[in-house]
């Protein structure tokens, strides 16, 4: 099945206590879609500015991404600068310039329109329900967020929220939004909005879903070297929504598995800057963490 | 099989998003003491001082904890206050005052010294040292510490380590010690001076182990209502020393049980103040929570 995505394409300066590297390929939709494209066909609906170098184009065809949704305006690509300390938690956001990004206003082709599978990357709210707006055969609509919508675009968040089968943030966002200290209440009063699954990340840590009712916590792979964290929310959700797309129906057994995917692949994407790593994965890799995942968590009942 | 703890027990005074408390019965002794007791039968080393009330007296009692080894000295007991902010993760420390415990100096009886499973809760790592050269037949061998010992008496710290069996610190501890970000790799790192399990607790998020270069990944149990955390990593050991104890073994699958019984004797106890939930369970209330936590981490394999 075929999967949409509507995000950021990006130009990132990132610092780590690992190294540095500037003008690098970042942005929500581009780990979404290098991610997902391991389980599914994807079309990638984005914005990016003349500057934008062929080589990083290169990356989407090798991942056979559908890219006649990425617009080139004239100016700059959105470019993202921002640094990590010691344990990589947390990114320290040091300049954000939207260039080309202020004017995206995505037009969906017919094909487009016609996915079945979308999922709106942390983007203005208000774009993200122009997309919902012009979806024509939606079947399972998925968004991420941001704090800075949380407290800037809240109505318009909320409203969008309405319309999707699934939320994914990360933890401190699903604090912000809903004003509750337990995740697990965070998740149900989003659930409330309409969303039949919430997906609650938490970084290192994994993270927690909601579907019907019934409370899933994914463990992250405990990883021993942490190269460059930047992207590791979206490429869980690439994981996450290209497993989904590629079993074509969300019940509460696949959308375990898809957190798992989404772990998995987040695991790769972290062991270097930019998609490095996640570029060169294949299926076999994912089936590999992904066993991993499984034999690190499992135990046998009380005796 | 009997265990014996030793460490402290306190009078608290804890101040949570939901209410306050004054002079309530704590310390990590205590957590630990109750929560084993459920498992196997537990032996106390601890000091009080003579305004130690007799109703806490009577909740060791009333858990079968062997109290001869609880000591009452002259002066008031170990007194801690501390306080919580919005999301109950961490403690703020507002005052400390050993009273007592600064003359604590544990000799055990020969009873307690043939102990085979013991505890080696919070406490200076000279006294850890100095119980552990009391031991006359010790199977298994674990002690928790804090970042205070880790600052102030390291090699003290460093020496016990050398002669346990296990660790239990939580993920600042554990990466203040080792100067590794990476979780798998502090533990790796803390295991290659000796112990063949290190566990480090990751609070509301679960705790990772390594076993023999084994890892697990142990998923705290999602809550809606925390009430107070104090000594939930102290009643989680509790969980995993006194499942050891109760196995008489120390197996890859029996570390594992006896984590997730401690993420479910630390949901519980989380549930309200001091011991007021911890100290009322029953066994089936156990067996049911540890259900819950498979129920919300089992997967299927990828398909």
């Amino acid at each position: 099945m075929t999967l949409l995505v509507v995000g950021t394409v990006a130009l990132d300066s990132v610092e780590t206590p690992f190294g540095k590297a500037d003008s690098i390929l970042g942005g929500s939709a581009t780990y979404f879609s290098v991610s997902a494209s391991y389980f599914s066909s994807v079309r990638l609906s984005a914005v990016v500015g003349e500057d934008f170098p062929d080589e990083h184009r290169e990356i989407f065809e090798n991942h056979k991404i559908n890219t006649k949704g990425l617009v080139t305006l004239p100016g700059k690509t959105f470019h993202w600068k921002g640094s990590y300390g010691f344990d990589l938690n947390t990114a320290n956001t040091l300049e954000t310039h939207l260039n080309v990004l202020a004017g995206f206003n995505p037009k969906l082709t017919d094909e487009e329109a016609s996915t079945p599978y979308v999922f709106l990357a942390n983007i203005d709210p208000d774009i993200q329900l122009a997309v919902i707006d012009q979806l024509k055969a939606p079947k399972f609509v998925a968004l991420d967020s941001m704090n800075f919508w949380i407290e800037n675009k809240r109505d318009a968040l909320e409203q969008a929220i309405r319309r999707v089968n699934m939320v994914v943030l990360n933890e401190s966002e699903a604090r912000e939004f809903t004003g509750y200290p337990s995740l697990v209440k965070a998740a149900r009063e989003i659930s409330r909005l309409g969303p039949e699954a919430v997906i609650i990340k938490q970084g290192e840590y994994g993270s927690i879903s909601i579907f019907k009712d019934e409370i899933f916590s994914a463990p992250a792979y405990p990883m021993e070297n942490v190269y460059d964290p930047t992207g590791a929310g979206d490429t869980f959700a690439g994981g996450v929504m290209g497993y989904i797309a590629r079993r074509e129906d969300v019940t509460s057994n696949i959308l375990r598995q898809s957190m798992i995917v989404g772990s998995a692949m987040a695991s790769y994407n972290v062991e270097s800057f930019s998609l490095e790593r996640l570029r060169k994965l294949d299926f076999n890799d994912v089936v590999r963490r992904y066993n991993e995942i499984k034999r690190i968590t499992v135990f046998e009942d009380l005796q």
